[in-house]
């Protein structure tokens, strides 16, 4: 089984992606869950740039790492210093990291125009911070910078790049796809050639601005490449890195080679989704292998077709990712569908029961008031369980209210909301302030609640949606709400319909509770039940 | 230039996606988006599957269309039936358009395993087909599902799939790579093979579910396909089908082929972004070419050296797709893109005026708080209208007050609002009630003003879409909100931002009516104006 290694710069190359920014307490937790999935390499700060990397490396320091090396990263030394003067390198051995990675330019248009120095003191540059580094017992990773567009403009000299890289003694010499452009195609000519002309490990390092970043690392690796840069979910500067999460299974499941340790494929998923949250962004539902939809069936044939055999139209199975497949509930789906989510909660219902003909007059029922269950998993599961009599309430509401002003006390609207709850016979009565009539009550309802299921404070909406159903009818028509709630580990999602959003809302975020509070149990007792 | 048929599925593969749902309306908007655009094919649905697209084909015959030809998929006859007597094969007919696409199986395990019949019998449900469809006068495309896989698992079958439907009379025939676990080197092999053994014209359809369904696609055309099928923004099942905004700009930007007339590239990021917003989908802003942040940059050392010269950290020209390039520190303004939009109102403005700088800081300020202009005609013409000092408020606001309640003594949630205007010195003050908040401030604001204004009677709204722009903060986000009215006549949109949905609402309906108030001026008063 061929090795590569799998080098991540989600906290490096990750944090130029807009909107994204790290703490020091972000970057640990993902640094573990970086190394807990067996990645070989993080890259996780340019200290040189940045004060804040600074102080992640002291605090890295006290984390004990299972399988990954940290680097930390910098440039080749600025241009006519001596590279023991130069602060950025300076400060690569400040961060204190068995691996150092440093970029150098390889594209000859950049040494004149954008650094502006000679191409000869560039291959100096390179030279001397790579023997440097090394005298200090680093293991070096030289990012040729560029490298693409450096050999088709000028090829000699970037490949006299890599050559010095070598000769100075970098471990391995990544040729990166800076600016994002490059086909699938070139990208094997250009690293056939490199692997023929330079002996030591090859890497690749892909961004996305052509839509190809997967595939021009994947290209590469088939060419030759052993080691492989992205960031784990794909972000970064412009349109992102090339995704490892994607990577990853592309190259060990289908092709064979060995990303991380096989027993930890099961964790890519959850891996994802962690990081996501740390990030503070929405995972995309379509995201190849760990996204809420990729392993997700809508049409009524192919739903068939994946019932019948999972290969049918299923290129691998979700379960080897961490994932799961889910049939959505739309107009096309039929009984089949329906069974077999009825199954995953009660595996003894058949076809032919009962209470199985009730659940699906009970879905069309709820489907013709313009419910729809193909978003929301969670209000399905609930719908099932009251058909079965394996759910009671949670709590019982006695009234809320709520009031929107302008001009306020504030001179801009202000929204508040009242709320009455009544949980085993005790009454809990309280109010908040929102952003709006339906944050209020969510806050509200939550503030309330807490009383009685502390566990809801992990609880928070990710994703809050509105759709009108009847448009004819504008503001007076029927909308249907779907919330997307998680509480850091699962993501769920419920609906809600009605003429009015503060009731649809509420109908969301009732069954989100609900759903929350039946999982927390379905896990504590599960030996049990 | 060699020339390739783009063919977009939004509407019918990309209505698989998860919580994608056209309405009739909406499937119209996105035609005339795409052959604006100047896209070949538009596959408009499957009338056979769908009752819903038969409607929408009969609706579709009233619109004129400049570049683009509609198609009607469908599938092959079922097994053991008379090809007229299939009830899908015969609303393809129905649905009347020039163009048919029907799949029919080429993976040999698909044919006796999931569909259940002989590989002889197959093998004639698509002769039939075809001859069928040809007879009728139709352009027919072969959708060759599951081509890849079943190449794969016997080759000499999938071939003769190929082969008959060749014989029978087939236009185009597009291998798919259905789901979408291909890599760019099979697909450039089984592309290569195939050419050699076919003659007619050969499409590539291509999936998402390793990250490479762009790749594969180009790697197709690269190896002689000629039409290529996609999804404009790429949504469709599980991670979605390839990308035609990123595949469009990359052959023809990148390759000299020509995809849409060369005219229109500029057009491209608006038609991903208006698909978006009619999709009610948020456009990933990391998307290649059309994406807000695909020519964003942050790094320091990257806005150095874009501003030294673009090509140095960008592959193309932002303004060559109608994109246009961030720099996230020290924003450097779009100018002619919003200039262009002013002199549509006030053509006398050059980009020299002082209004022109007053207006791009206006709209930045607003779109850093989250206003969106693409989809709010109305919202923008009176933001350069006030700039223009074309503008005088009809009204002015008060107070008003919404109360929402639950139980109330109707026994479900009752909501009102009261509002007191005042036009010219006079006051009206009145109170309505509601489906919900917003709709009883609509009625109440409505009831106010119709008594100076009774030509708002004719208003209604017929599009109220919520977004949640920071999707983290859930309930307590900011919402953008956007309202499409009519008077029968017209059609225009308003945008509302805010964290509060009843303000930014507001906000949205104010301009609405207002926006009304001035057309109907502008209208009856043109001669003096």
């Amino acid at each position: 089984m061929k090795k590569i290694a799998i080098f991540d710069s989600t906290l490096r190359d990750g944090a130029q992606a807009e909107s994204i920014s790290f703490s020091v307490a972000d970057k640990l937790k993902i640094v573990s869950t970086l190394d807990e999935l067996g990645v070989g390499y993080i890259e996780a700060g340019n200290p040189g740039s940045n004060p804040k990397d600074l102080e992640f490396f002291t605090e890295v320091k006290k984390v004990t790492l299972k399988n990954a090396k940290l680097a930390a990263f910098g440039s080749t030394r600025r241009r006519n210093i001596k590279v023991e003067e130069d602060s950025n390198v300076q400060s690569l051995l400040v961060a204190d990291t068995p691996v150092v990675v440093i970029f150098g330019k390889t594209w000859d248009f950049h040494v004149t125009d954008i650094i502006k120095t000679t191409l000869e003191e560039n291959l100096c540059m390179i030279d001397e911070t790579i023997r440097f580094l090394k005298a200090k017992g680093k293991e070096v990773i030289f990012d040729a910078e560029h490298f693409f567009d450096g050999y088709k403009n000028n090829q000699a000299y970037a490949l006299k790049t890599l050559e010095t890289a070598q000769k100075a003694g970098a471990d391995c010499i990544v040729l990166c796809e800076t600016n994002g452009g490059a086909f699938p195609d070139e990208v094997i000519e250009i690293m056939s050639d490199v692997k023929e002309k330079i002996s030591c490990e090859i890497g690749i390092h892909t961004h996305n601005d052509t839509g190809m970043g997967v595939a021009n690392s994947i290209m590469a690796v088939l060419a030759g490449a052993t080691h492989v840069q992205g960031t784990f979910i794909g972000f970064g500067e412009r349109c992102g890195n090339a995704n490892l999460s994607t990577i990853i299974p592309n190259l060990q499941l289908k092709r064979g080679y060995q990303c991380i340790p096989e027993e930890n494929m099961v964790k890519l998923t959850l891996a994802a989704r962690r990081i996501a949250e740390i990030a503070n962004i929405s995972l995309g539902e379509h995201m190849p292998y760990v996204g809420k939809s990729a392993f997700t069936h809508k049409a009524g044939m192919h739903i068939d077709g994946v019932t019948k055999a999972p290969i049918s139209f299923e290129h691998v199975v979700p379960d080897s990712v961490g994932n799961e497949r889910r049939f959505l509930m739309s107009e096309v789906a039929g009984r089949s569908t329906i069974l077999e989510k009825v199954q995953r909660i009660a595996p003894h219902i058949t076809k032919d029961d009962a209470v199985t003909g009730q659940i699906i007059a009970r879905i069309k029922e709820l489907e013709h008031k313009g419910y729809q269950f193909e978003g929301a998993d969670g209000t399905f599961e609930l719908l099932v369980r009251k058909a079965l009599g394996k759910y009671r309430p949670f709590f019982d509401l006695e009234e809320f209210k709520t009031i929107g002003e302008e001009p306020s006390h504030s001179k801009e609207i202000s929204s508040s909301a009242i709320i009455k709850v009544r949980v085993d016979g005790k009454v809990e009565m309280t109010a908040a302030e929102g952003e709006g009539p339906v944050n209020a009550l969510d806050k509200a309802l939550r503030k309330a609640l807490e009383v009685f299921y502390p566990e809801l404070k992990t609880v928070h909406l990710t994703d809050y949606k509105v759709r009108v159903l009847d448009t004819k009818s504008a503001t007076a028509a029927k909308v249907r709400v779907l919330i997307e709630s998680t509480d850091g580990e699962d993501y769920w999602s419920t609906v809600g319909v009605s003429t009015d959003i503060i009731e649809a809302s509420w109908i969301a975020l009732v069954d989100s509770i609900e759903y929350k509070l039946i999982k927390d149990i379905e896990k504590r007792f599960k030996a049990y039940l």
